[in-house]
């Protein structure tokens, strides 16, 4: 079944056309038909897509919002030009979304009727920036391929709701959880679920004995406690900003230097937030960017100390989750690495596993430089446990596969 | 020497009478002769003194300020009825009082001359409930017995000034270090002090080989991470608000939270943040209190749900932050407990430990049951290491200490 897989943001829409079905997930021969992104939807949209695995082909066109884009690169899957190869835009079975909110409420991929569309609505409220632009990317598919193309919404939170009690709530008034839902959802969920699922895969290992830390490094970054292949504990929280310091979000910050903050610069509370959100993280450290690979280039060519510094802190404090986490679990068998920063930054995962050698956590120097760009595989010394992984996310798939299985009524247990 | 030991709050005033010089020190021969309470300063006061080990002795008495109450204890010390055997005021020697915050300007125990009440004074914009309280205390005892009686400011930031900036420095934009100070400072430095010096006179583990965690669990809770006799990490951050969960502190938390919760409730931000302070930790979970001995006995007794679920948030957090620091540090020599729970809580160390024998860790039930009620000792079996401690602290005892090497010209390095 051919599944357009969509990542829907308020001015962007990435999308894939995977073609999967069950016989191919067990062979991992799902096939990448064509792959794209299209921006600043609204105005004069700047588009880059491709067939397959040929070259890009880029473009801009006048896009008013998000059904126009959803036509437009819908017409260019279909066009003889494009190479895709597909007839008619009948031979798209399914459209798979991904959602980053699911509130309490979903706790696993699902068909979208009318009642989950409310639902992802009543959710809006905990996800003010992303639930809405997810919602325009439904309704946008809706209108473009009809209601008979059935639509599968996948939760970027849905992986965490095995959290118990003790990781989800904080140790705040516990009526903020019970009338405002107020708790840790953590997210990232389809990338910490397909790295579980893959290390399993890879060691056949089996669900019930797996105990491992995922790191998902990207712009965004999280770690999750995956125990029994279901997440016990991860280190966003009510919203991504709690946790590793990432790109440009603090991450873990003592609650009350937000007011100190807002006094000293004359900020308001949500200024101040956006602060935290846009301006912090590598970026606010380094005051340089928010790109690992240049303050890495940075800090090694002119020895800057600033770019140190941010590195330094990214390291520290994901070494730190891991230990937490290690706690949490009573130990781990694998650290996996996952995100555009876990695949390709060798030198990163070494700072980061370094002085874990206490709880057996060794990196091999030449298998961790090896694994760069989507390369797959252990880079610690055989034998050493726990191990250390490298594991190249693809949430894509997971969405197609789940879109799949969905739409076919098949269990889904991974 | 006699030296007046001084914990001064906005209403009340914590004192010491302890008489001790360099060879008490050795071999721990400190003279407890007197101490006392007096609360609700400012209006009909409540107090409660002992000389010695003796019965305490309570009363009330109008006292208008901090001077009054300073007059009113020392009056009583050099008194027949006390007992404290005192004949004059002229036999103190030294006033040491515990200073909440000396910002990064005090990184020791100084003598309080006019600069130094400048600088404490321009640090109450970090610790605006607590510095100006401290100082009051000063004044009155200046007023009270004159400036030929030398005063001594303990800061209880002053351990962690050795933290590395990989753990002091937020993941916020650089300038606001720069411009405001925002970084983690950490308190409770002097009882984490004393814990790590202790350790080492009770094992003769030398400072340079030292690498311990500890954890100071009261009303307020923090862990500290020490290398080489040095703090490295705290978990208490630029306030005491961050960090483990506490009586009515809530400790870590996504950021994010405080907007949702101001906006949902109503509430202002200096609101919502005292909320978190005095609403929140095992109160707020519980719903019942923030006294844990309270909610151990709730939960045996009636087996509360809530209950048990603010000691299992309290201990789960815990519990992740020995992880933390063990990966902070590469591993660790010790554990140990400190502060009324951690002194008196055999349950809450005991599950805070489960789960970690994957480092090493382990608790023998018989010695754990054992300490409480001040018995010091080691309570994980011979030979496992880390090993796991009961040491009760005593900052009064080191506030005393430092007072004497302080007014004595000692290099103070413990």
């Amino acid at each position: 079944m051919n599944i357009l897989v969509l990542n829907v943001g308020s001015s962007s829409l990435k999308w894939q056309l995977i073609e999967t079905d069950e016989s191919r997930f067990a062979e991992n021969a799902d096939v990448r038909r064509a792959r794209g992104l299209i921006e600043r939807i609204g105005g004069e949209a700047v588009w880059s897509f491709r067939a397959g695995s040929g070259p890009a082909v880029k473009g801009t066109a006048p896009l008013r919002d998000h059904r126009a884009a959803v036509e437009y690169l819908l017409h260019w899957i279909v066009s003889a030009e494009s190479g895709v190869g597909l007839g008619s835009l009948g031979e798209i079975g399914a459209a798979g979304h991904r959602v980053t909110h699911g509130g309490e409420q979903f706790v696993r991929s699902v068909a979208i009727d009318d009642d989950v569309l409310r639902g992802i609505e009543e959710t809006i409220d905990l996800a003010p920036l992303h639930n809405p632009a997810n919602l325009k990317g439904v309704l946008a598919v809706r209108a473009v391929l009809g209601r008979a193309v059935p639509q599968v919404a996948v939760f970027d939170t849905a992986f965490h709701h095995t959290l118990p009690e003790r990781a989800f709530l904080y140790a705040i008034p516990y009526s903020l959880y019970r009338r405002h839902r107020v708790r840790r959802y953590g997210f990232h969920g389809t990338s910490h679920r397909y790295v579980s699922y893959r290390w399993r895969q890879l060691t056949g290992i089996p669900r019930e004995k797996q105990k491992i830390i995922t790191l998902h490094l990207g712009n965004g970054c999280s770690a999750c406690a995956i125990s029994g292949g279901e997440s016990v504990d991860t280190s966003m929280g009510f919203t991504p900003l709690e946790g590793l310091v990432m790109g440009t979000r603090s991450g873990d910050l003592d609650p009350a230097v937000l007011e100190y903050i807002a006094v000293k610069e004359g900020l308001s509370l949500p200024e101040v937030e956006s602060l935290l959100n846009k301006q912090s993280g590598l970026l606010g450290i380094s005051g340089l960017t928010n790109d690992m690979r240049e303050l890495l280039a940075e800090a090694e060519e002119h020895d800057d100390r600033r770019a140190w510094l941010a590195i330094e802190l990214f390291c520290y404090r994901a070494r730190k989750y891991i230990g937490s986490y290690l706690a949490a679990m009573g130990g781990a068998d694998a650290i996996c690495f996952a995100g555009g920063v876990g695949e390709n930054a060798p030198a990163v995962r070494a700072m980061i596993c370094e002085g874990l050698e206490f709880a057996g956590i060794r990196v091999d120097p030449a298998a961790n430089h090896a694994h760069v760009g989507g390369r797959e595989g252990r880079i610690s010394p055989e034998g050493a446990t726990p191990g250390v992984w490298v594991i190249p996310t693809d949430e894509e798939l997971l969405i197609a596969r789940d879109t799949y299985r969905v739409v076919s009524g098949i269990e889904n247990r991974y």
